[in-house]
């Protein structure tokens, strides 16, 4: 409509997770009033964290050197790995301050319609460490959806025997409502329901 | 939490509008998952987009050239200015297919309250258009909200006498509904209302 540049921008910013046309015309148009030295701070930042940042060795969290710094922080309980998707997942963990083991980072959930079976993600790399380094429980912090329940049960059958595996409370949301519930948590509270 | 180039990254998206931090975050862990050429096409984009776009020197829209397209184009109609805000509001007119003349775009609207005085606005440039080229229309397609009535009633001010200056129809969306529509919006449909 404008331009090949600003088309192309448009183009490259909707292939962004949730970014429809409309959004990515706005943001282009927010970048062509900035200054360019905004324009490419950000630019420079895409390009360096592709050039910076990769997976931990260990758990496959992001760093930019070889072991992430939970993996190297000695004050962290090291019989204890916490299970998780992806790395934003951690971080949601990380903010409760309630869990001092360590993680591993599966890379996403087993899917056999999207084509993600167990070879995709880091499931040999987690057998191999809670074999090696004498893990005491694995905790299952897949999404409560679908395909994070299907990976924690396949988890869980792989790890019988190797570890105590324990799966994050399904129930009511803090603050929530009960009334507002769905049948299915509302139905997970009632059966995880715990002696006061 | 990750890496400084993560976490700068995240920092440069939220500068963006309508991205905050949760977000940002998405789109940087969806960064660092695509391929390195995916990542490298949207950061050129950005760069691309700043050394090459600037305004029309007639009318204040986005261009490659000295000149815009829609400048350019002798079938449209050069006795009519549809004077828009942004760039942005510009392609959402030309969207209707109803519109054949010219454009100006102000790059805002007046609200004294952000400092965004008439000096700041293309102003000067349409009236010396509408002297120098026989406008003998101005459409003044400003947004329908506070700056952009404000902004509408300045022009009209400073253009009467000049040319006939009309202002976009204020009323019901078409497609909406009698009963959810606010009461200033269905006052400007009763006082607008038309012969049939």
């Amino acid at each position: 409509m404008f331009s090949p540049a600003v088309d192309n921008l448009v183009a490259q910013l909707t292939r962004l997770p949730g970014i429809g046309t409309r959004t990515a015309q706005r943001l282009a148009f927010h970048l062509l009033r900035v200054s360019k030295e905004e324009a490419a701070a950000l630019a420079d930042a895409i390009a360096e964290v592709k050039e910076r940042v990769r997976f931990c060795r260990e758990c496959g969290n992001l760093t930019e050197d070889e072991v992430c710094a939970i993996c190297l922080d000695a004050r962290r309980d090291q019989h204890v790995i916490c299970v998780v998707e992806q790395p934003a997942d951690l971080i949601s963990v990380e903010r409760t301050a309630e869990y001092r083991g360590l993680y591993h980072v599966l890379g996403g959930a087993l899917s056999p319609i999207d084509g993600v079976e167990p070879s995709h993600l880091r499931i040999d790399e987690l057998l191999r460490r809670v074999e090696r380094n004498g893990v005491e429980e694995v905790v299952l912090a897949t999404n409560p959806n679908m395909t994070g329940e299907a990976t924690a049960s396949y988890l869980a059958d792989r790890l019988r025997g190797k570890a105590r595996v324990t799966r994050l409370a399904s129930g009511l949301p803090v603050g929530g409502d009960l009334e507002y519930a769905d049948e299915v948590t509302l139905g997970r509270a009632l059966s995880g329901r715990r002696e006061m």
